[in-house]
């Protein structure tokens, strides 16, 4: 029985007869192959990653599990249609906290066509994507019962500032969520999410690390996914995205994807810096 | 007695009559101010960074020594024009080997005039800068007293591709230079020149921890200038050329430049690794 996904932050969404990703019972994840060939390049870079044994262990564990691809009914009717068949990430997740982030300056590879160039170059100077070297591409945050998720809209969150990337990230990890953004979130998660051994803070570093080394894949227009639950499993750290994945031939590391990931490293350290009570210690023995 | 700089390997030049910067017996270096506002710019910057308490002294160190400005006849002999004085980086230097690497896939920051802006694309496009998230500027790299110096002419240097950077960096460090590019460079100097605790790796790698961290100044268009000699004092590294420095405002860390200094990082490590005998422990003491 195919459903729509409850908890997608960003990307075409299933909904009101339009094409977009399934989900089933059994904890997978069915992502209609996009048109002009990214479909195409996004099952290579899966199949290509997958069978790579140059990845190291601790860094497969940050990418979706991968079981090839699947015709199936596309969701907004037109037919069968090829999907990826990936790992479903919010399985077992009934009210989760989860963030999108576009990692890089640039999400165009040098090789691309000029047309999708300019159409990129035009979006990333449009977004926070040039100053910032990531930009939010969705998040919602679980409130309470009542006010359920905080969840602003997607042409917004784009171009945060780096003053409101800095308050979402900090209403990420907070109690007294509301709907505006005229209020002192209180943090209260932020050592629980950020810090730690287990924490957010520590697997990107662990990502940064493999970016300064890995020459394999160029990750544009690739996202970062943040997750957690209030009551629940340890915050996890996903990649997802790869329809703009360029294999690397010359050694060179994806300097693109290391800056930007570093420039939101920083966003973070400092939230948990200055976030209730003194967590430097969770900070340190996390880097 | 002002002199033209006898080893300036990237830039315009004080000679023939054209515009450039000249240096004295005392070891100062006189820059004469850009056009355009560019020299302004870079006054700025000096009179900001030598007097700002943030930067620690460590990283004070790769910074030329400012003497504030001067008015001086201009090398081509259009009358008196104000200069930047600076320290001679290369005073005492007989036979320097001198490489000038220009940092980061992007040379233009985000408020510039749309005209600027696409003027630096088309060359970050054309030049290795997009791809590698560097390019060469300039370099020289000293023979013997028959055949002096290798100095490949600066527009092919700046469109070297991954394999011929690699090649030049062993050519860097090697004894049995000469003109062609189709021979095997012995790599003899590598350990001591890019090696060990004040080898040039680990002097990058204290920029980087600092790049990590600092949002004081955005760097773009700037150089990192790698210093050497075969009899002589420990190998140097500089930076200099800051007529496109962006004053940070929102607490974001330079990741264009961070990211462009780990891919040229990444480049270095590999032939300290690779060259004759085994340097890894060099490598690893000085990370």
């Amino acid at each position: 029985m195919l459903k729509v996904p409850k908890h997608q932050v960003a990307g075409h969404q299933a909904l009101n007869g339009n094409l977009g990703p399934l989900v089933d019972d059994s904890g997978l994840f069915y992502k209609p192959l996009q048109g002009g060939g990214r479909g195409s390049h996004e099952v290579a870079f899966y199949t290509s990653f997958s069978s790579n044994p140059d990845i190291p262990t601790h860094i497969c564990r940050f990418f979706p599990k991968f079981y090839g691809t699947k015709l199936l009914e596309a969701s907004d009717g037109s037919g069968l249609l090829p999907h990826l068949v990936l790992e479903d990430l919010t399985l077992g997740l009934s009210s989760p906290s989860i963030m999108d982030i576009k990692i890089g300056s640039r999400t165009w590879p040098p090789q691309e066509s000029e047309d999708y160039i300019q159409k990129c170059l035009k979006k990333d100077r449009e977004t926070s994507s040039l100053t910032l070297g990531f930009r939010l591409s969705g998040l919602q945050v679980y409130g309470s019962k009542e006010t359920e998720y905080w969840k602003p809209e997607r042409k917004y969150v784009q171009k945060f500032s780096a003053e409101e990337v800095r308050l979402a990230l900090k209403k990420f990890v907070s109690s007294n969520i509301s709907d505006g953004m005229d209020w002192k979130p209180d943090c209260s998660f932020a050592s629980m999410v950020y810090g730690g051994s287990g924490g957010i803070l520590s697997q990107l570093l662990e990502l940064k690390a493999w970016f300064e080394d890995q020459t394999i894949f160029h990750f544009y227009s690739c996202s970062v996914l943040l997750m957690y639950e209030e009551k629940g499993k340890s915050p996890a750290v996903k990649l997802i995205d790869f329809a703009h994945v360029v294999e690397g031939s010359d050694g060179i590391i994806d300097h693109n994807f290391l800056g930007g990931l570093c420039s939101f490293i920083k966003f973070m350290s400092e939230i948990l810096t200055a976030s209730p009570g003194d967590h430097r210690n969770e900070l340190e023995s996390s880097v």
